[in-house]
């Protein structure tokens, strides 16, 4: 039995996935299978060449027991912009979609009710082929998983300005969701976890000057009552929790400056109390309130206010994704209740 | 029926694999398998995240028949330095080594005879764990493959001076052989293809003004005489041709420089006629002549003579992997001839 009021993040599955298979220049006919493991070879080009992206959006259940997903055609974009990045075929719109609301149709149930709760959903592709050469794969597979999720980080991080390591660089992939950078990332983070941070804020390649993401997430900063958030690069990946929120505090006409924040203007104004908010924006964790600010030897502590711009945003969020607003922005796909599973009453 | 007169590079595999699984903060019991698909989860941690590395190298047929490994420990010590920076526990050296032996010694019929051909074996690291969040895998797999294997290469490659993409940067993982560094050179390198070009010459992750890499090998350019390559950093991977052709040079007195090497000095050298030969190094392809150097809309003709100083150190190179000579610098690990395999008169 899954206790869902104690869902670790992304460690429990539903009963199904979806998989579709690329080969000879075409995507096949999607399928849905039971949930487990399928044979592969160890050949299998993704864990030798790193060719394997993913998505992470997920599905809600609303007041009125109904299932939602945010955004999925954001997510559908992205998957497909990394995939470009990754020489990995992009997958059709139909194969995706009608693969998604199927597979959640079918779980419908395994969505959980819940504030803090969600259906977390991972599509992701990955290279196939049975070949050990550094070229592309011939093969690809298209999969979805489903994994009802709690909360990713609880309460409030600690975060350092890393200057010695790097997460992307011009050029590179930092853009889109390759597995690589993930991998790539650990290594930092632990450092920085044994000096007692939660996480790393990432600084540009080139001289480690400008704040870019803070984990795994896109960062904020709200410096002399403006909200701040570096502008999207190449170096950044375009998180869709990230533009959720400037869409709401544009609606609302809260100050907003999309740009550089270089590192000496942030610790400048976090030593001189003129930071009153700082977080990191992610489908995982929604919203990561930061509580300190760990830059070289020096730690500065950040306020979390309760009822700060975080807080209302998060709020905002939430009602729009638990359908107790109205969903003015059009985020929303909603799920037919299928026939089979008639009870929520 | 396996053709050795036409082998592809990494397609044929042997009949046995090596696996050896780490859980619970373990190595267990490295097993040999007949080589084959295995069951894995579609939420295997490595196609997610990226956590993996691997390692390439080349066992001989020897002239007197036997067999021998091409600086194994080597690799061995390069697999650990790879598996740390992703965060992978290192595999302990007598499961490696003696691994490798036990699988080589049952797959002994295997390793072709002939100066081009080779078994390449690839020891390979993968996170295993059954979850998807970004933090580091619970369990990993350490895998050996064997494949009988043809030229990576055959004759000169076209190179292009990239100025736009970038492998890796300070303070990323461009010196580990991590899965992701491959994936992501993929696009760049098509993007190359597609003018005309063979491989991209990677330039550095700031100004794009050193020379680094020549695809997946390490470059080696002899200007007024001077064999040159760029000096080992974090962006590059520490080959072990480059070492052995290093130190071949060296005991021959040859003139060598290694350290920076700009873009702007070899397309000034190469235009005056002061490049005599240009080459990567690298395992798969041994060396690879490069006959055409690109840059901008300018295409440089490189000399590719038949009896230059590639020619000779892969001629020095061959007669001590064939046992011709005498193995000076104890490169060779000899494999004893299984007794059930007794055959090679």
């Amino acid at each position: 039995m899954v206790d869902f009021d104690n869902l670790p993040f992304g460690k429990v599955f539903t009963d199904h996935m979806l998989i579709c298979e690329y080969k000879d220049g075409n995507w096949g006919e999607p399928e849905i299978l039971p949930y487990g493991p399928i044979p592969m070879t160890p050949a299998l080009h993704a864990l030798h060449y790193g060719q394997a992206v993913f998505e992470g959006m997920k599905a809600y259940r609303k007041v009125d027991g109904t299932v939602s997903i945010f955004r999925p055609e954001a997510n559908f974009n992205r998957l497909n912009r990394s995939a470009e990045r990754m020489t990995i075929p992009t997958v059709p719109k139909e194969i995706f979609m009608d693969g998604l609301v199927e597979l959640i149709k079918l779980d419908y149930d395994w969505v959980p009710f819940g504030e803090n709760l969600s259906l977390y959903i991972r599509p992701f592709l990955y290279a196939s082929s049975e070949f050990i050469a550094a070229r592309p794969s011939d093969s690809y597979v298209f999969c979805i998983l489903l994994s009802p999720s709690g909360p990713y980080y609880s309460g409030s991080v600690k975060v350092k300005i890393e200057e010695r390591y790097v997460r992307s660089a011009d050029g590179g992939v930092g853009f889109a969701k390759a597995a690589g950078n993930y991998g790539a990332a650990f290594y930092p983070t632990r450092l920085a976890q044994q000096e007692g941070y939660t996480q790393i804020i990432w600084t540009d390649h080139k001289n480690h000057h400008l704040i870019e993401e803070s984990g795994t997430m896109n960062i904020a900063v709200v410096i002399d009552g403006v909200f701040r958030t570096p502008a999207l690069s190449e170096r950044i990946l375009a998180g869709i929790t990230r533009d959720s929120i400037l869409t709401l505090l544009n609606d609302q006409n809260f100050p907003i400056k999309e740009g550089p924040i270089t590192v000496d203007e942030l610790v400048t104004a976090a030593r001189e109390k003129r930071v009153s908010e700082m977080f990191g924006m992610g489908t995982a964790a929604v919203i990561s309130p930061i509580s300190h600010l760990g830059f070289r030897d020096e730690v500065i502590e950040i306020p979390t206010p309760d009822n700060g711009l975080s807080a209302l945003v998060k709020k905002s969020l939430t009602d729009i994704r638990l359908g107790k607003v109205e969903d003015t922005f059009g985020w929303m796909y909603d799920i037919e209740k299928p026939v089979q599973h008639p009870t929520y009453s």
